[in-house]
Protein backbone atom coordinates (compact mmCIF):
# COMPACT_ATOMS: atom_id res chain seq x y z
CA UNK A 1 0.00 0.00 0.00
CA UNK A 2 2.74 2.84 1.21
CA UNK A 3 5.06 1.54 -2.13
CA UNK A 4 1.86 1.49 -4.18
CA UNK A 5 0.99 5.23 -3.05
CA UNK A 6 4.76 6.35 -3.74
CA UNK A 7 4.38 4.72 -7.57
CA UNK A 8 1.19 6.67 -7.58
CA UNK A 9 2.94 9.75 -7.17
CA UNK A 10 5.80 8.85 -8.80
CA UNK A 11 3.45 8.80 -11.69
CA UNK A 12 1.17 11.67 -11.54
CA UNK A 13 4.05 13.68 -11.27
CA UNK A 14 5.75 12.08 -14.55
CA UNK A 15 2.45 13.07 -16.35
CA UNK A 16 1.95 16.69 -14.33
CA UNK A 17 -1.41 15.72 -13.00
CA UNK A 18 0.81 16.48 -9.15
CA UNK A 19 2.79 20.10 -9.73
CA UNK A 20 5.28 21.40 -7.43
CA UNK A 21 4.70 25.02 -6.30
CA UNK A 22 8.07 26.60 -5.65
CA UNK A 23 7.02 28.91 -2.07
CA UNK A 24 10.37 30.54 -1.33
CA UNK A 25 11.56 33.97 -1.76
CA UNK A 26 14.99 34.57 -4.09
CA UNK A 27 18.18 35.03 -2.08
CA UNK A 28 20.22 38.16 -2.64
CA UNK A 29 21.58 41.43 -0.90
CA UNK A 30 17.86 42.81 -0.89
CA UNK A 31 15.98 39.39 1.01
CA UNK A 32 14.51 41.60 3.81
CA UNK A 33 15.49 40.19 7.17
CA UNK A 34 13.85 40.98 10.24
CA UNK A 35 14.75 44.61 11.96
CA UNK A 36 15.10 44.58 16.07
CA UNK A 37 14.83 47.38 18.00
CA UNK A 38 18.10 48.54 19.84
CA UNK A 39 19.70 47.48 21.72
CA UNK A 40 19.19 43.08 19.98
CA UNK A 41 22.43 42.29 17.71
CA UNK A 42 20.93 42.36 13.74
CA UNK A 43 21.15 39.58 11.22
CA UNK A 44 22.80 40.14 8.37
CA UNK A 45 21.66 40.40 4.82
CA UNK A 46 22.65 37.66 2.55
CA UNK A 47 26.07 38.29 0.85
CA UNK A 48 27.95 36.20 -1.75
CA UNK A 49 31.31 36.55 -3.48
CA UNK A 50 32.69 34.92 -6.89
CA UNK A 51 35.16 31.96 -6.15
CA UNK A 52 35.49 31.59 -10.37
CA UNK A 53 33.39 32.29 -13.58
CA UNK A 54 35.14 30.58 -16.41
CA UNK A 55 38.42 31.92 -15.74
CA UNK A 56 41.87 31.78 -14.36
CA UNK A 57 40.73 30.25 -10.99
CA UNK A 58 38.29 27.56 -12.49
CA UNK A 59 38.37 27.45 -16.24
CA UNK A 60 35.47 25.02 -16.50
CA UNK A 61 33.20 26.16 -13.45
CA UNK A 62 31.43 29.09 -11.76
CA UNK A 63 30.72 29.16 -8.48
CA UNK A 64 31.00 31.34 -5.22
CA UNK A 65 31.03 31.30 -1.81
CA UNK A 66 27.80 33.13 1.05
CA UNK A 67 27.18 34.08 3.95
CA UNK A 68 23.78 35.03 6.05
CA UNK A 69 21.70 34.65 9.16
CA UNK A 70 19.98 31.61 9.77
CA UNK A 71 16.75 33.31 9.84
CA UNK A 72 17.24 35.03 6.21
CA UNK A 73 14.60 35.23 3.44
CA UNK A 74 12.10 32.20 3.24
CA UNK A 75 13.51 30.30 6.58
CA UNK A 76 12.64 27.43 8.90
CA UNK A 77 12.69 27.86 12.76
CA UNK A 78 13.58 24.90 14.67
CA UNK A 79 12.52 24.81 18.40
CA UNK A 80 16.06 25.69 19.61
CA UNK A 81 15.34 28.84 18.80
CA UNK A 82 13.19 30.32 21.18
CA UNK A 83 13.90 29.77 24.89
CA UNK A 84 10.78 28.16 25.50
CA UNK A 85 12.61 25.22 23.32
CA UNK A 86 15.78 24.95 23.87
CA UNK A 87 15.50 22.01 26.16
CA UNK A 88 14.40 19.83 23.18
CA UNK A 89 16.95 17.10 22.48
CA UNK A 90 15.25 16.96 19.25
CA UNK A 91 14.97 20.72 18.75
CA UNK A 92 17.78 21.70 15.92
CA UNK A 93 17.75 21.87 12.38
CA UNK A 94 20.44 18.55 12.67
CA UNK A 95 18.37 16.71 15.58
CA UNK A 96 15.00 17.46 14.37
CA UNK A 97 12.48 14.25 13.40
CA UNK A 98 12.72 14.38 9.27
CA UNK A 99 9.47 13.22 9.08
CA UNK A 100 7.58 15.81 10.39
CA UNK A 101 9.09 18.23 7.28
CA UNK A 102 6.58 16.75 4.74
CA UNK A 103 2.99 17.12 5.92
CA UNK A 104 -0.60 18.06 4.78
CA UNK A 105 -0.61 21.78 4.22
CA UNK A 106 -4.25 23.87 5.57
CA UNK A 107 -4.09 27.48 3.93
CA UNK A 108 -5.92 29.90 5.32
CA UNK A 109 -6.82 32.69 3.09
CA UNK A 110 -6.57 36.21 5.40
CA UNK A 111 -5.33 38.33 2.24
CA UNK A 112 -8.32 40.84 2.23
CA UNK A 113 -8.51 41.43 5.97
CA UNK A 114 -4.44 41.81 6.14
CA UNK A 115 -5.06 44.23 3.15
CA UNK A 116 -7.64 46.13 5.31
CA UNK A 117 -5.68 45.99 8.38
CA UNK A 118 -1.87 45.73 8.12
CA UNK A 119 -1.86 44.68 11.81
CA UNK A 120 -4.60 42.28 11.74
CA UNK A 121 -4.30 39.36 14.52
CA UNK A 122 -6.15 35.58 13.83
CA UNK A 123 -8.41 34.60 16.37
CA UNK A 124 -9.49 31.10 16.69
CA UNK A 125 -12.86 32.51 15.39
CA UNK A 126 -11.29 33.58 12.23
CA UNK A 127 -10.17 29.69 12.07
CA UNK A 128 -13.26 28.02 12.92
CA UNK A 129 -15.08 29.67 10.11
CA UNK A 130 -12.26 28.38 7.93
CA UNK A 131 -12.78 25.16 9.50
CA UNK A 132 -16.77 25.50 9.11
CA UNK A 133 -15.87 25.85 5.41
CA UNK A 134 -12.90 23.22 4.26
CA UNK A 135 -13.37 20.80 7.08
CA UNK A 136 -11.27 20.66 10.33
CA UNK A 137 -7.42 21.11 10.22
CA UNK A 138 -5.42 17.48 10.64
CA UNK A 139 -3.08 16.49 13.32
CA UNK A 140 0.39 17.18 11.92
CA UNK A 141 -0.54 19.73 9.66
CA UNK A 142 1.26 22.27 8.47
CA UNK A 143 -0.94 25.92 8.72
CA UNK A 144 -0.15 28.31 6.26
CA UNK A 145 -1.50 31.99 6.92
CA UNK A 146 -2.00 33.23 3.66
CA UNK A 147 -1.51 37.20 4.01
CA UNK A 148 -0.07 38.02 0.36
CA UNK A 149 2.36 39.67 1.84
CA UNK A 150 4.69 38.39 -0.61
CA UNK A 151 3.72 40.42 -3.37
CA UNK A 152 5.39 43.33 -1.10
CA UNK A 153 8.75 44.17 -1.43
CA UNK A 154 11.63 46.24 0.36
CA UNK A 155 10.27 48.47 2.97
CA UNK A 156 6.66 47.81 1.91
CA UNK A 157 7.53 44.41 3.26
CA UNK A 158 8.84 45.32 6.88
CA UNK A 159 6.06 48.23 6.88
CA UNK A 160 8.21 49.82 10.43
CA UNK A 161 6.71 53.33 10.92
CA UNK A 162 8.09 55.05 14.20
CA UNK A 163 5.38 52.64 16.13
CA UNK A 164 7.14 49.79 15.33
CA UNK A 165 6.69 47.12 12.71
CA UNK A 166 2.93 46.46 11.37
CA UNK A 167 2.11 43.17 9.93
CA UNK A 168 -0.60 40.24 10.50
CA UNK A 169 0.08 37.37 12.43
CA UNK A 170 -1.72 35.25 15.19
CA UNK A 171 -3.03 35.81 18.91
CA UNK A 172 -1.47 33.72 21.65
CA UNK A 173 -5.45 32.45 21.67
CA UNK A 174 -4.84 31.40 18.01
CA UNK A 175 -1.61 29.41 18.76
CA UNK A 176 -3.05 27.77 22.02
CA UNK A 177 -6.15 26.38 19.93
CA UNK A 178 -3.62 25.25 16.93
CA UNK A 179 -1.13 23.47 19.64
CA UNK A 180 -3.96 22.08 21.93
CA UNK A 181 -6.80 21.55 19.68
CA UNK A 182 -5.19 20.70 16.78
CA UNK A 183 -2.18 19.45 17.54
CA UNK A 184 -0.58 20.59 14.61
CA UNK A 185 3.05 20.47 13.28
CA UNK A 186 4.25 23.76 12.11
CA UNK A 187 2.52 27.34 11.31
CA UNK A 188 3.75 29.64 8.13
CA UNK A 189 3.75 33.42 7.26
CA UNK A 190 4.67 35.43 4.35
CA UNK A 191 5.87 37.90 6.59
CA UNK A 192 9.55 38.67 7.63
CA UNK A 193 8.66 36.38 11.18
CA UNK A 194 6.32 33.68 12.21
CA UNK A 195 4.52 36.81 14.27
CA UNK A 196 2.50 39.90 13.86
CA UNK A 197 4.66 43.07 13.56
CA UNK A 198 3.17 44.00 17.72
CA UNK A 199 3.55 41.01 19.18
CA UNK A 200 5.86 42.07 21.31
CA UNK A 201 3.38 43.63 22.98
CA UNK A 202 1.25 40.17 23.42
CA UNK A 203 0.98 38.43 26.51
CA UNK A 204 2.96 36.09 25.50
CA UNK A 205 4.74 37.96 24.05
CA UNK A 206 5.83 36.58 20.12
CA UNK A 207 3.42 33.61 21.11
CA UNK A 208 4.38 31.54 17.58
CA UNK A 209 7.77 31.58 18.60
CA UNK A 210 7.02 31.05 22.41
CA UNK A 211 3.98 28.87 22.00
CA UNK A 212 4.61 26.82 18.54
CA UNK A 213 8.58 25.95 20.25
CA UNK A 214 7.49 25.25 23.41
CA UNK A 215 5.69 22.37 21.95
CA UNK A 216 8.60 21.34 20.05
CA UNK A 217 6.96 22.77 16.62
CA UNK A 218 7.89 24.32 13.21
CA UNK A 219 7.58 27.58 11.68
CA UNK A 220 7.98 28.95 8.70
CA UNK A 221 8.72 32.43 7.54
CA UNK A 222 8.74 34.48 4.01
CA UNK A 223 6.69 32.29 2.53
CA UNK A 224 5.68 33.34 -1.38
CA UNK A 225 3.47 32.08 -3.89
CA UNK A 226 0.11 31.12 -0.92
CA UNK A 227 -2.10 32.06 -3.59
CA UNK A 228 -1.14 29.42 -5.65
CA UNK A 229 -2.24 26.68 -3.38
CA UNK A 230 -5.63 25.20 -2.35
CA UNK A 231 -6.95 25.23 0.86
CA UNK A 232 -6.61 22.13 1.72
CA UNK A 233 -5.17 18.97 -0.51
CA UNK A 234 -1.53 20.11 -1.05
CA UNK A 235 1.76 18.77 0.61
CA UNK A 236 4.65 21.54 1.61
CA UNK A 237 7.96 19.97 2.02
CA UNK A 238 10.15 21.95 4.32
CA UNK A 239 13.61 21.15 4.59
CA UNK A 240 15.90 23.26 6.49
CA UNK A 241 19.26 22.63 6.04
CA UNK A 242 21.59 19.96 8.75
CA UNK A 243 23.49 22.87 10.51
CA UNK A 244 24.95 21.23 13.94
CA UNK A 245 23.32 22.91 16.50
CA UNK A 246 21.45 25.00 13.91
CA UNK A 247 18.39 27.47 15.51
CA UNK A 248 17.24 27.41 12.12
CA UNK A 249 17.95 27.78 8.14
CA UNK A 250 17.12 29.47 4.91
CA UNK A 251 15.48 26.86 2.91
CA UNK A 252 13.55 26.20 -0.38
CA UNK A 253 9.95 24.93 0.73
CA UNK A 254 8.13 22.97 -1.92
CA UNK A 255 3.90 22.42 -1.75
CA UNK A 256 2.97 19.40 -4.19
CA UNK A 257 -0.49 20.45 -5.36
CA UNK A 258 -3.43 18.49 -7.79
CA UNK A 259 -2.65 20.13 -11.16
CA UNK B 1 -6.74 11.03 -9.43
CA UNK B 2 -3.90 13.50 -8.71
CA UNK B 3 -6.03 14.81 -5.21
CA UNK B 4 -6.39 11.57 -4.37
CA UNK B 5 -2.84 9.88 -4.88
CA UNK B 6 -1.67 13.19 -2.75
CA UNK B 7 -4.39 12.28 0.10
CA UNK B 8 -3.17 8.74 0.11
CA UNK B 9 0.37 10.11 0.05
CA UNK B 10 -0.41 12.21 3.73
CA UNK B 11 -2.07 8.98 5.16
CA UNK B 12 0.92 7.29 4.71
CA UNK B 13 2.68 9.72 6.01
CA UNK B 14 0.77 10.33 9.06
CA UNK B 15 0.23 6.48 9.86
CA UNK B 16 3.99 6.04 9.03
CA UNK B 17 3.86 3.01 5.91
CA UNK B 18 5.48 6.16 4.26
CA UNK B 19 8.86 7.39 5.79
CA UNK B 20 11.43 10.10 5.19
CA UNK B 21 15.08 9.11 5.26
CA UNK B 22 17.43 11.68 5.58
CA UNK B 23 20.36 12.00 2.73
CA UNK B 24 22.35 14.78 4.08
CA UNK B 25 25.59 14.94 6.10
CA UNK B 26 25.53 17.67 8.87
CA UNK B 27 27.20 21.04 8.10
CA UNK B 28 29.80 21.92 10.42
CA UNK B 29 33.75 23.48 10.44
CA UNK B 30 34.81 19.56 9.99
CA UNK B 31 32.28 19.07 6.38
CA UNK B 32 35.01 18.27 3.73
CA UNK B 33 34.75 20.67 1.02
CA UNK B 34 36.41 19.26 -2.47
CA UNK B 35 40.04 20.28 -2.91
CA UNK B 36 41.16 21.57 -6.04
CA UNK B 37 45.21 21.25 -7.30
CA UNK B 38 46.91 24.49 -7.56
CA UNK B 39 46.14 27.09 -9.66
CA UNK B 40 42.82 27.29 -8.97
CA UNK B 41 40.31 28.81 -6.07
CA UNK B 42 38.97 27.19 -3.53
CA UNK B 43 35.89 26.89 -1.54
CA UNK B 44 36.05 27.55 1.94
CA UNK B 45 34.87 25.56 4.67
CA UNK B 46 31.66 25.78 6.52
CA UNK B 47 31.85 28.57 9.61
CA UNK B 48 29.01 29.93 12.15
CA UNK B 49 29.42 32.77 14.46
CA UNK B 50 26.43 33.27 17.51
CA UNK B 51 24.28 36.23 17.02
CA UNK B 52 22.47 36.11 20.37
CA UNK B 53 22.06 32.92 22.68
CA UNK B 54 19.59 34.12 25.41
CA UNK B 55 21.67 36.99 26.66
CA UNK B 56 21.42 40.70 26.36
CA UNK B 57 21.66 40.45 22.30
CA UNK B 58 18.80 38.49 21.92
CA UNK B 59 16.95 37.61 25.83
CA UNK B 60 14.57 35.05 24.45
CA UNK B 61 15.82 33.72 21.31
CA UNK B 62 19.28 31.94 19.94
CA UNK B 63 20.34 32.36 16.22
CA UNK B 64 23.67 32.25 14.34
CA UNK B 65 25.09 33.55 11.02
CA UNK B 66 27.01 31.64 8.88
CA UNK B 67 29.21 31.13 5.54
CA UNK B 68 30.21 28.25 3.35
CA UNK B 69 30.87 27.89 -0.25
CA UNK B 70 27.25 26.89 -2.43
CA UNK B 71 29.26 23.42 -2.98
CA UNK B 72 30.06 22.74 0.88
CA UNK B 73 28.63 19.67 2.24
CA UNK B 74 25.78 17.68 0.88
CA UNK B 75 24.90 20.02 -2.44
CA UNK B 76 23.14 20.47 -5.19
CA UNK B 77 24.82 21.44 -8.70
CA UNK B 78 22.98 23.22 -11.00
CA UNK B 79 23.46 23.16 -14.80
CA UNK B 80 25.10 26.92 -14.49
CA UNK B 81 28.15 25.15 -12.35
CA UNK B 82 29.76 24.20 -15.53
CA UNK B 83 31.21 25.38 -18.68
CA UNK B 84 29.13 23.24 -20.68
CA UNK B 85 25.99 24.57 -18.59
CA UNK B 86 26.13 28.23 -18.82
CA UNK B 87 23.90 29.56 -21.54
CA UNK B 88 20.50 27.42 -20.16
CA UNK B 89 18.40 29.97 -19.09
CA UNK B 90 16.66 28.17 -16.35
CA UNK B 91 20.11 27.18 -15.11
CA UNK B 92 20.53 28.20 -12.08
CA UNK B 93 19.31 27.65 -8.50
CA UNK B 94 16.48 30.81 -8.71
CA UNK B 95 15.51 29.89 -12.75
CA UNK B 96 15.36 25.88 -12.28
CA UNK B 97 12.18 23.89 -13.07
CA UNK B 98 11.19 22.81 -9.59
CA UNK B 99 9.22 19.92 -11.11
CA UNK B 100 12.42 18.42 -11.26
CA UNK B 101 12.88 18.62 -7.89
CA UNK B 102 11.13 15.54 -6.92
CA UNK B 103 11.43 12.13 -8.46
CA UNK B 104 11.68 8.52 -8.57
CA UNK B 105 15.40 7.44 -7.48
CA UNK B 106 16.90 4.41 -8.49
CA UNK B 107 19.70 3.87 -6.17
CA UNK B 108 22.51 1.40 -7.77
CA UNK B 109 24.78 -0.56 -4.85
CA UNK B 110 28.42 -0.56 -6.05
CA UNK B 111 29.61 -0.41 -2.09
CA UNK B 112 31.54 -3.78 -2.29
CA UNK B 113 33.39 -2.90 -6.00
CA UNK B 114 34.26 0.51 -4.45
CA UNK B 115 35.78 -0.89 -1.35
CA UNK B 116 37.97 -3.25 -3.38
CA UNK B 117 38.68 -0.50 -5.80
CA UNK B 118 38.39 2.78 -4.40
CA UNK B 119 39.12 4.21 -8.20
CA UNK B 120 36.21 2.03 -9.26
CA UNK B 121 34.19 3.28 -12.53
CA UNK B 122 30.64 2.72 -13.30
CA UNK B 123 30.40 1.71 -16.72
CA UNK B 124 27.54 0.98 -18.92
CA UNK B 125 27.56 -2.58 -18.87
CA UNK B 126 27.08 -2.22 -14.74
CA UNK B 127 24.43 -0.21 -15.03
CA UNK B 128 22.61 -2.61 -17.21
CA UNK B 129 22.96 -5.88 -15.08
CA UNK B 130 21.58 -4.08 -12.57
CA UNK B 131 18.35 -2.87 -14.85
CA UNK B 132 18.18 -6.82 -15.71
CA UNK B 133 17.71 -7.56 -11.89
CA UNK B 134 15.56 -4.34 -11.32
CA UNK B 135 14.61 -3.17 -14.51
CA UNK B 136 14.61 -0.37 -16.39
CA UNK B 137 15.62 3.53 -15.04
CA UNK B 138 12.71 5.51 -16.04
CA UNK B 139 13.02 8.80 -17.96
CA UNK B 140 12.95 11.84 -15.31
CA UNK B 141 14.74 9.38 -12.63
CA UNK B 142 17.21 10.59 -10.15
CA UNK B 143 20.19 7.99 -10.53
CA UNK B 144 22.15 7.45 -6.90
CA UNK B 145 25.51 5.93 -7.00
CA UNK B 146 25.65 4.12 -3.57
CA UNK B 147 29.70 2.97 -2.41
CA UNK B 148 28.86 3.51 1.51
CA UNK B 149 31.46 6.71 1.27
CA UNK B 150 29.22 8.32 3.53
CA UNK B 151 30.51 5.97 5.88
CA UNK B 152 34.26 7.54 5.36
CA UNK B 153 35.18 10.82 7.39
CA UNK B 154 38.19 13.13 7.33
CA UNK B 155 41.07 12.57 5.33
CA UNK B 156 39.45 9.14 5.02
CA UNK B 157 36.69 10.71 2.95
CA UNK B 158 38.68 12.70 0.08
CA UNK B 159 41.18 9.91 0.41
CA UNK B 160 44.07 11.90 -1.45
CA UNK B 161 47.97 10.91 -1.81
CA UNK B 162 50.68 11.84 -4.14
CA UNK B 163 49.05 10.87 -7.21
CA UNK B 164 45.45 13.06 -6.45
CA UNK B 165 42.37 12.14 -4.98
CA UNK B 166 40.63 8.21 -5.28
CA UNK B 167 37.10 7.83 -5.69
CA UNK B 168 34.73 5.93 -7.22
CA UNK B 169 32.47 7.42 -10.17
CA UNK B 170 30.99 7.03 -13.68
CA UNK B 171 32.78 6.71 -16.80
CA UNK B 172 31.88 9.23 -20.14
CA UNK B 173 30.44 5.99 -21.41
CA UNK B 174 27.80 5.34 -18.13
CA UNK B 175 26.77 9.08 -18.68
CA UNK B 176 26.40 8.98 -21.99
CA UNK B 177 24.07 6.08 -21.44
CA UNK B 178 21.69 7.63 -18.82
CA UNK B 179 21.63 10.63 -20.20
CA UNK B 180 20.57 10.16 -24.02
CA UNK B 181 19.27 5.99 -23.63
CA UNK B 182 17.65 6.87 -20.29
CA UNK B 183 16.98 10.68 -20.22
CA UNK B 184 17.56 10.77 -16.42
CA UNK B 185 17.12 13.76 -14.80
CA UNK B 186 19.71 13.57 -11.80
CA UNK B 187 23.15 12.07 -10.75
CA UNK B 188 23.94 12.09 -7.38
CA UNK B 189 26.96 10.11 -5.30
CA UNK B 190 28.09 9.95 -1.89
CA UNK B 191 31.87 11.46 -2.74
CA UNK B 192 32.43 15.10 -2.47
CA UNK B 193 31.90 15.84 -5.85
CA UNK B 194 29.76 13.90 -8.67
CA UNK B 195 32.67 12.65 -10.54
CA UNK B 196 35.34 10.02 -9.90
CA UNK B 197 38.41 11.38 -7.97
CA UNK B 198 40.58 10.50 -11.14
CA UNK B 199 37.87 12.52 -14.02
CA UNK B 200 39.98 15.10 -14.58
CA UNK B 201 42.08 12.73 -16.82
CA UNK B 202 38.99 11.35 -18.23
CA UNK B 203 37.70 12.28 -22.20
CA UNK B 204 36.20 14.75 -21.46
CA UNK B 205 37.54 15.71 -18.19
CA UNK B 206 34.80 15.64 -15.09
CA UNK B 207 32.14 13.94 -17.62
CA UNK B 208 29.50 13.98 -14.88
CA UNK B 209 29.72 17.62 -14.72
CA UNK B 210 30.86 18.42 -18.33
CA UNK B 211 28.15 15.93 -19.93
CA UNK B 212 25.32 16.30 -17.15
CA UNK B 213 24.92 19.91 -17.10
CA UNK B 214 25.67 20.39 -20.81
CA UNK B 215 22.20 18.33 -20.57
CA UNK B 216 20.97 21.01 -18.21
CA UNK B 217 20.66 18.14 -15.60
CA UNK B 218 21.34 18.22 -12.39
CA UNK B 219 23.66 16.67 -9.71
CA UNK B 220 24.01 16.06 -5.99
CA UNK B 221 27.50 15.13 -4.09
CA UNK B 222 28.57 13.81 -0.77
CA UNK B 223 24.71 12.05 0.04
CA UNK B 224 24.40 10.30 3.32
CA UNK B 225 22.33 6.86 3.89
CA UNK B 226 21.70 5.72 0.44
CA UNK B 227 21.79 2.36 2.35
CA UNK B 228 18.77 3.00 4.22
CA UNK B 229 16.99 3.29 0.29
CA UNK B 230 15.66 0.52 -1.99
CA UNK B 231 16.76 -0.47 -5.49
CA UNK B 232 13.60 1.59 -6.64
CA UNK B 233 10.75 2.78 -4.90
CA UNK B 234 11.50 5.74 -3.29
CA UNK B 235 11.07 9.25 -3.71
CA UNK B 236 13.92 11.79 -3.40
CA UNK B 237 13.01 15.43 -2.70
CA UNK B 238 16.41 18.05 -3.64
CA UNK B 239 15.57 21.53 -3.36
CA UNK B 240 18.15 23.92 -3.57
CA UNK B 241 18.19 27.20 -2.04
CA UNK B 242 16.82 29.80 -4.28
CA UNK B 243 20.28 32.09 -4.40
CA UNK B 244 19.93 34.44 -7.19
CA UNK B 245 22.03 33.28 -10.43
CA UNK B 246 23.44 30.45 -7.65
CA UNK B 247 25.70 27.70 -9.27
CA UNK B 248 24.44 25.38 -6.90
CA UNK B 249 24.03 25.55 -3.06
CA UNK B 250 24.14 23.00 0.16
CA UNK B 251 20.57 21.53 0.79
CA UNK B 252 18.53 19.01 2.55
CA UNK B 253 17.99 16.26 1.07
CA UNK B 254 14.87 13.63 1.49
CA UNK B 255 13.62 10.03 0.52
CA UNK B 256 9.57 9.06 0.71
CA UNK B 257 10.72 5.03 1.33
CA UNK B 258 7.91 2.36 1.64
CA UNK B 259 7.99 1.61 5.21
Amino acid sequence: MSAQSLMQLAGALSTGTVKVVDLTQVLNPETPVIQLPEPFAQSPAFSSELISQFDDDGPAWYWNKFSCGEHCGTHFDAPGHWISGQDYSDGTTDTLDVNQLVGPACVLDFSRESADNNDFVLEPEHIKAWEAEHGEIEAGAWVLMRTDWHKRSGADFLNIDEEGPHSPGPSPAAMQFLIEERNIQGWGVETVGTDAGAAGGFEPPFPAHFMMHGANKFGLASLANLDQLPAKGAIIIAPPLKIENGSGSPLRVLALVPA
